[in-house]
């Protein structure tokens, strides 16, 4: 048993924490902060948990988080990375669901996320928690940068054309187009983000740039040991009227090689041991309902016209992209089953 | 063609007001006034309205607005009761959404908007904007309180019984379970309307009290010419995960007149003449959808049990029950055909 | 380890059932049976489930279900009647999601469901499996009817004050205005259940006679011990744009000593040992997505009128209102702890 | 004044139709036929329409449309080709709204639709009813196919470029990721339509070829003056939970001069008088909504590689995606002007 902490508790990726936390066979959570509802009780705010834990929120103490084994950080950019060297310089892990440790390359994160980064030296030895393709390293990490939710579903429909030693595919011609559940803006008041502006509508939005573009490009650089070919690849988000959910339908080009090859065996061989990633049948149509609430990514594979590979996949982004990746990360850096806490099936319907 | 002015053009009842009032053919839009948005077009904010009109916004400039022939404003509570009195004094007609004009009772109004009321003797002048209702006092009045939405639901789905010279009912008895569209809320940056925490979920809200129970109190006893038998009726509001549309389903006890007369046709002849009142065939069950977009409210009777009269009232609360009743009143006021620019028909699916 | 079989797996009951028992820690699922899937496996129907099972449908085959310690039926109404006796007379327990095991007054039963009943000696010996009221006979039952979605509300909403030595109440005044998400009408194709008919919308229906009504009146007899006071209650059903989800807004008149009575103290008393019903503190707002998934039902009392209490309750449909409620029967029946399989949080957002 | 006649008036093009034509000045709809509800009122189907008309459905008799001026199909594929020749014989033009007069190709159309072509020659008379590339064909027409929703996006996304003098784009390298709401699926009783397996979710459908693949294919060429270029493109349809709406993203590389040029100059010009085609500012972001209910359609162009374009194109498929550009095309037909009945403005929220 384990204690752990959750930094920043009152948002959708904290509750969300809870939500698997409270039922990890091997975890107690002893301390949730948040710098706007210290001592109110967790349950208050959301009632879903009433019954299931007393828990309070208390402000952030960092010798309280050093009593810690593990913290999360389901912070805004920019906390984590001022908070980490003393966990672990206490020996307590640290597992930020936020950007600060997700990108190495450091005028990208300067550009993106408009602030210097606090610890550069400590970034160079965390990881990127990518759960199925960086484990072994993982396992050895102290500090985890939790991956973006559109750069988990582009990496792990990927991964196994990037890293095959036959060239299958041409990077340069990489389009992801993703749509995403509204949950992932988060739960604070915008104008932007209320009930009448977002349903029974569509929009793309950050056409022209998002974040997790260059996070996309360094990650896919990393899986393919292939530098510069990413950087013109397009990534065009949009917003889908529902609440959780993130479907990315990634359009690119085959070699001879790839057009050659069995690529839905490909695939299945590549994932035929990961518990939390499905590559469906041929002809499969991964719905996002499929994986609602559960620690799952589902794939699947079209080849419409001879030279193009179009993979579909689905994932909560609450989970499987989130919450639920950060405590798949934790269970390898702890020993525990890498499915401990996380065997719930999806809510469907 | 009268000009007009509208106060608050960046809400849900402004840009409604202009879908409306744009192509009202005796009407031409003048002024558009937002304290935020000083010299941006409306179609910038609204892209809805592209192609349909150049309207810059401007800051609220009383001298422009006393050139308009009638001035709506789309405001919170207590922004239309500080210019009234200088728009009247220059013959420019006031039309108010909020509630600065709807309770002539100035204790009930301090007690629920929180504020003194700026002119009582004009708020004593003006008339309550229910155009069925009181419409040879609209044709007359310089300033109209346009109602709330849930008390047009409650008004138009009891006048018939209360205003019968047979007592039909027990007014004391009244119970009204209202529910709502999210667009009701207004559009305005607040953790509770955000799409995440109202989409796929319902709830009661204001249980314990709201505003518009007053002035259904207070209205009822307009219609029905007694005082103090409604002091005691309940109202209670939910929230639908839906854009527009308001259902109030009316519960009341029947006298034994009441359970003797021919309800149904009583409606149906009250309301016979009535262009946007539309009592439907018995056995009929409203929908919210029905009325999409259209100054139309419906009207449906049950008596499941033989002392129980069961009304059922739907409309879209930003036409009916707010855009399209002021223009339905401006209508009245400036003598132009009632279904002005009104006739357009619902939107279905 | 005890044997399970259901009947029925396509629908939602069905599935939600599935993923249910497929992490109850003492049952193994070992028939599932459909008349049109045979053969087919049933995470190709569901792909929720894939990676949780290789279940396949079968026929329904009576000796297959003699060899299971408990056989849920999943069906429509009257599926179970025609199986039920052999089943008992196998030893095999069973546990009816449907409403043929719901009503004692066979000619109500006949009157609603169309349909005479086939086993109408069984059906005196069956319990109804309102877990909570009654848990006693749950336990030594070899047959339960399981209860209705909204009866379960009405019945832990009002059993409190219905139980109590004094009169609290006044039980003819009794008037359910419920709400319901759109997966109470089942998984089946039919032109009013379509998404475009559905979505943005609200609507009563049944309005002047639903189902739910006599099992309600039945119901509370047996809970209050009184008898024809509760014919004319009155019970209005509305359909609400949300997947799952229930809410019924009970409203009853107060006795004088109801008035002067605690009620908040009663409710929070009766309920203190109970897992699965929430009495919320007073001024909640119950929401349905506070128990989205869970087996859950929450409980708000407001008193907005002297003589009035007004009873919130919510529940998700198809978990404490169906398959919830029914793994928690057999969770009685077989001594297992109560809560056995049915200890998973809300899902929020 | 024109007579006009609506054959398969239960469908949402059908109400559609109804909402457009009731209220345009220069149409009376004499004939609206069902096969299932001969003698039904429509209002008493669709009661959005109570108050606006007394049409009542009647049985397809082909002599009562001859004597319509012009008779609309909005039947699925395969009924007007039964009857156009008739139709035209007796001087009454048809416009369809399905796909019997979309596909020159008689071989795609077989294949795709599953039927022969019952007047191959009145086909290739008749006209490809995109309307503001097809203008003056339509002009002198009889017959009209109305085009598919998605590939009225793909050509009025594409035609500036694909028309220019220079060579801008690689035809070749067309993709198009798509969405659409739900009501393109239609208004049928199906398991995989209702609410409950399409709220709260996405999905992609048809990945493996769909119905619009060739009608897209056959445009572009004749758009173009190029064969052959196209017939690789990609085309993979989703499905978005919401009612009404469409968006397009367009993917295509540039061509060295594409790159060199003033797209958002060149989409701006060719769409200057046009009034249902909006080409945005740059940088905005099309949303759905701005187009409920009106028959407009907005574009928006992105550069955000060097080498690419990428598209975004929304309309309301009910509308510019099917009966407003039916309306348009009758207007175009009968000389009235092109916006009459067509200038109502979106609803938003």
């Amino acid at each position: 048993m384990i204690t752990v902490g959750i930094v920043g508790g009152t948002g959708y990726t904290g509750v969300e924490l809870l939500r698997l936390l409270l039922r990890h066979p091997n975890v107690q959570v002893n301390v949730l902060t948040s710098r706007t509802e210290n001592g109110r009780r967790v349950d208050d705010m959301f009632p879903s948990l009433r019954g299931h834990t007393d828990l309070q929120y208390s402000d952030l103490n960092i010798d309280e988080l050093k009593k810690c084994d593990v913290v999360f950080f389901a912070t805004p950019h920019g906390v984590a990375m001022k908070h980490a060297e003393a966990l672990v310089a206490a020996k307590t892990k640290v597992i930020d669901l936020a950007a600060d440790f997700r990108l190495q390359d450091l005028q990208q994160f300067e550009k993106w996320y408009g602030m210097q980064h606090a610890c550069p030296e400590l970034l160079k030895d965390s990881v990127y928690g990518l759960s199925e393709l960086n484990r072994e390293q993982i396992k050895q990490a102290n500090v985890v940068g939790n991956p973006g939710c559109y750069p988990t579903t582009v990496q792990l429909g990927l991964a196994p054309v990037l890293t095959s030693s036959d060239a299958l595919v041409k990077p340069e011609s990489i389009i992801i187009d993703a749509k995403s559940g509204v949950s992932g803006a988060g739960r604070k008041a915008s104008l932007g983000g209320i009930y009448t502006e977002n349903a029974d509508n569509f929009k793309a939005y950050g056409v022209a740039g998002h974040r997790h573009h260059p996070e996309i490009v360094e990650a896919l650089e990393n899986i393919s040991g292939q530098k510069d070919v990413f950087d013109h690849i397009l990534f065009v988000p949009h917003l889908v009227p529902m609440i959780r959910g993130m479907l990315s339908t990634i359009y690119i080009d085959l070699t001879e090689a790839g057009q050659a090859a069995d690529l839905q065996a490909l695939y299945e061989q590549f994932y035929a041991n990961e518990t939390f990633v499905d590559v469906m049948p041929a002809g499969s149509s991964p719905e996002t309902r499929s994986v609602r609430g559960a620690n799952q990514l589902r794939i699947a594979l079209y080849k419409p016209q001879p030279t193009k590979l179009v993979v579909l996949v689905v994932q909560d982004n609450l989970v499987k992209g989130a919450a639920g990746q950060a405590v798949q990360n934790m269970n390898l850096m702890f020993g525990f089953a890498e499915d401990a806490g996380l065997n719930n099936i999806g809510l469907l319907p």
